[in-house]
């Protein structure tokens, strides 16, 4: 009979202020942390890990959605191909340099392949190197998947997948290592009393996937058909809606892993992230949805759902520093910046098929300095409390927050650069404008995205497929999806 | 090695009976409870939250499934919306009503917008404030988002918006305040020793979230087309079984966090109500795909779905009272229960495209009804072992319980009846009859739920879009899609 | 702070190989395990069947994704019956066989409807009967629904259903039963030290499931038009590609559960396990696409996807007794079987519409094979450290696997043959050809799977549908599904 009591908890906390558990682990008589305390740890950063793995499906689903029918396949590939390489660069290699023992505080250099990992808890309680791989693996995949959506459409798979192992086994790895490592220029970035915060990685994760997302997206340069003869944006709907909302929901659900399981341990700072991430994620929604409607007289629902992620994204680096309401501004802004960097992007000939550059590099940018400007609570990274500008904290936060972003700005500009010309020079980043026009999904896949046409003996038949019919569509019939006739007006 | 003593214990514990671990929580030396004892209560909460949440993703899907194409996307944004409206309601409005201080049983008077709310635990055990929220928060999603299915297909997207806003900030806050508070006039009902109870809410949100959806639907009218000359219903076949089914598994996976979680607490109850939430709604999907079987000789997917969704419903009050057996038995009656119920509204000519007012209004009550007949365990609301009647309990729980549902019924009727006709004699509750008939995607939303036809410019094409040409299919295209003009060549 | 301490700990566990906490359960004063840490047991476990449960999507997802959409009604149909009647079966029959009390060492014979099941949990630890019941019965499900996807485009609904029922009911039961109760054949199985062992399941679960898979596909015969008049297999292509990727990736998320809860116990070894099943799976993927690719130029996405899930079942068995380095082999070698196995059997005529047999039942053989190869640590079943042929164990470990599995084979082959047979004569195992041409949602489920079109006053269309146009129009039209048809009226 648990639930009669709560109320009356409620009120007695809330008159009494009576809030008495120390949030530290317990602590044992040997002097370590208690066994039942540490496997707690260990175990909700699991749980919370395997939610940030579904995240993969949830990108998946919003990708597809706000794209073409003809490259569905190939969107999922990606997302698949990410998780799958992603998870091996990151066991070779990526782990070890994000986490790995340094000579000096630029990369780390053991425990590749998990060498050394054990079995066993340490007394002094933490995470053991399986629990804590596993929660960045999932990580490290999200960092990099985020490209596929501003790169849809155009890119081919082969030079896709040499980006996905570079990013998961470097570029970003050496981004989490000069940060929660603990050691590397980030993690000693400070001005005064003010050092660089981002509890769960707005920047650390997301700005550095929406930053490579952008220069993916300026090495492939538009899609055919994106701009007009006068260099006008053309709208390029998406081919489900249902997807992106389901997709929106399942990243949503995930995000509370990523948020609330960077605290690293079972305690009551992640009772508080759930909260500020859920309110972020609805006032970014709302805001962003309210914006479009003002100008359009609809409600956008695509760009309602890049609102949460919006919020999502800008609620990541102060999750833990931030009260709520200070969740609710810092989602709402996401939400409203969203949108106008959608458009910006599209004005400036960066074609991003799913806006992933606003949501996850300018919003990541956003959800940084928010830290400067609402940070409430010291989290760890954030050293003091009222460290934000609306609380009395002065500039110096949102200084160090913006320096800090700025930098992983440079790297990843610069290294993912890089990777592109090569790639660009050697393997190609782009298909041909045929396979373009005709979808990806036949000439890099083999097989159709969708196939809504059996004939009776069941053998495929080419006309009955979504982009299969690059090659002249004889008789024009029936083709689902049109691209078909399309072609050949 | 933890396996192999499995059929040991397994088979000492029936034997001797031995089963002594108290399910209180520990007692530590300090006369509170222990840490670890305290955080795993507020994380398996918190966890069980997020498993309610993705209920949203389950809801859109199914919904989606069961209405036609040319509203999917209105269907899905009604659901996004839900989350995020109704998450900034509750948190400004609807928690302070439902768990803060009342004066006189009426409404909560204080933590709005989560004020109050600290980190830590208290040394009493029980929930933290964010940990509280946020389990509550998800339901009250879940309360708003049930009625979205009714309504389906015709509600304007503002007046939906506006009722969801009231439905979570007050109708539903109130219904919680008057039983889950502990306090009000559903906590206080009681007939000699019976006490109303509803463990996890079969009144307390399904059922206002299923009556409301009946008085939307009333407001409303049926869809254009429902009913034929004579005043027959037709049948108007959702588009996607797939969407149906994945999304009805969604549910059921989140309502095991909806049904255990409401324990509020890391104990033995946790598990036996999983158990009999599995069994109930495995019961209700084979008696309500028997039924229609029987009459037609076809297995129904879409309605074995919602007796899966009844046999939620129906355990969701019982799922801490009832033993296995008795939530088989409330599962499979709540199977039957729902075919005949969908079969009577759409007689009366209340149009509810997804049974969403059986499902959860009408189940609701079964759920609420079937605890006064199979009540074998006290669960701190039902006061009593063996209350049920069919435990020897007599028919005063029954009784109670039919009180505590019809109460809940007249304020629910009530207050979304004024509510809906405000609604209509101000912003209007429902689109135009053209816009009804091509789908509100379009017109509501300004853009297609689904393309499957994208020209070689990539601008959209309004032929090529499901539920576009609301003017007349003047060349006889515009459905689904692009097979249109492709046929014709 | 908890991050910033991450980065000591892993250095100073690696340095001094420090790791002291005893994973054994704390035991406390009165002689049993801690309430806490027994509580802690029975919700992880709980945690992990919840994600187990979610594979029904997956699976339904996958299967629906590889094959026609004129039957995908009819697979989701399918898999949510393998929930309802498995949960059914295996609560009034199928978990007393399997974990009950027996006489004789061949089957269970009491906590039939979990009779005996009780609240509270034991002071010598371990789980409830409650939980243990819970995450047996979605491994049931599990193993039961495998066969539908083999089964897939062609099975009669009825007949499925009553497979469904016996598998769930006793031929899986059997399996478990004499290996995971502790007594039985399996579990007495051993040449010398070497004990047969299977962790989680490639042969109990995964074989059990791929070889009733095998004797369904060689009952009912290859679909129609599966085979040319040379009788050289055909390519059918699924229908949904975003379906087969998102039902992996959800099957991936939910084999966590699957893999890490068959600990039962909240402990170290769950986190390694979690790492081995994240790493196989990658393994696998990358493998198969590569096999594919280097024979046909084509990322494969499906197979790709097939590949996830070798790599998946390829670790089940030895998810515990492997390194992370032999996990990644395991996977690997999985996704180059399941490449070569799916063309086996379609040169032998066994039509698998979606690589089920070469999945589950082939990779679940070389999963437990692989123990015999790469078994580092014991595990409980694996009675040594070193068993594996690789680390020095010889091939005792190597050849009791085969033997365990072969003996499964055996089982599982003869019973669902005989049962098999007894429905072909019965009931009757496949639907006639002419359902089967036209699909098996409208014939057996009375309503299609897709509908994409609704005409003006929303009765339905029979013409409108996807499958529905068995009768004709054969030649250019029939596409997308017989809009086709109706648009030509």
């Amino acid at each position: 009979m648990r639930r009669m009591h709560r109320k009356f908890w409620v009120g007695a906390a809330i008159a009494a202020g009576v809030v008495v558990l120390n949030t530290a682990p317990a602590v044992a008589q040997d002097g370590g942390v208690s066994p039942e305390s540490v496997v707690l740890d260990n175990l909700w950063v699991l749980v919370a890990a395997v939610l940030v793995f579904i995240m993969q499906a949830g990108f998946g689903m919003v990708e597809a959605g706000m794209t073409r029918a003809k490259n569905v396949g190939n969107i999922m590939a990606k997302n698949l191909a990410d998780m799958c390489v992603g998870a091996l660069a990151f066991f070779a290699v990526g782990y070890g340099i994000a986490y790995g023992t340094d000579a000096g505080s630029l990369l780390g250099t053991d425990t590749f392949f998990l060498s050394g990992a054990e079995l066993g808890f340490s007394a002094e309680g933490g995470l053991s190197m399986y629990t804590d791989f596993f929660f960045q693996v999932v990580f490290a995949a999200t960092a990099v998947t985020i490209a596929s959506g501003a790169m849809a459409e155009r890119t081919k798979m082969s030079a896709y997948l040499v980006f996905s192992f570079f990013m998961t086994a470097v570029i970003y790895p050496v981004v989490v290592h000069s940060f929660w490592s603990g050691e590397g220029l980030l993690a000693d970035l400070a001005i005064g009393d003010a050092k660089f915060g981002d509890f769960a990685g707005s920047t650390i994760v997301h700005s550095t996937g929406g930053w490579a997302a952008m220069m993916g997206a300026i090495f492939l340069g538009p899609r055919i058909g994106k701009y007009d003869r006068n260099g006008r944006p053309r709208t390029m709907p998406g081919h489900s809606v249902a997807f992106v909302v389901v997709g929106v929901l399942v990243l949503w659900f995930g995000w509370f892993g990523f948020n609330a399981g960077s605290e690293l341990a079972a305690d009551d700072v992640v009772m508080r992230a759930a909260v500020t991430t859920m309110l972020a994620a609805a006032a970014g929604g709302v805001t962003a949805a309210a914006v479009v409607w003002l100008r359009s007289g609809h409600l956008d629902v695509a760009m309602t759902g890049n609102g949460v992620l919006a919020g999502l994204v800008g609620i990541t680096a102060g999750t833990a520093t931030m009260t709520p309401v200070g969740a609710v501004l810092a989602g709402a802004v996401a939400g409203v910046i969203v949108v106008a960097s959608v458009a910006f992007f599209d004005r400036v000939r960066i074609d991003d098929p799913v806006g992933a550059i606003s949501v996850h590099g300018v919003c990541g940018l956003w959800g940084t300095l928010a830290v400067g400007l609402f940070a409430r609570y010291g989290d760890g990274f954030v050293a003091t409390d009222n460290a934000g500008l609306f609380y009395g904290g002065g500039f110096d936060q949102l200084l160090v927050q913006f320096i800090g972003a700025a930098l992983v700005f440079v790297w990843v500009a610069a290294t993912t650069g890089i990777l592109f010309a090569v790639i660009k020079h050697t393997v190609g980043l782009r298909v041909p404008p045929e396979v373009e026009v005709s979808g990806l999904d036949i000439f890099e896949h083999g097989q159709p995205g969708y196939v809504f046409r059996a004939t009776e003996n069941g053998s495929e038949s080419a006309e009955a497929v979504v982009g299969a019919t690059s090659n002249g569509s004889h008789n024009g019939a029936g083709h689902l999806n049109a691209e078909a006739g399309a072609l050949e007006d």
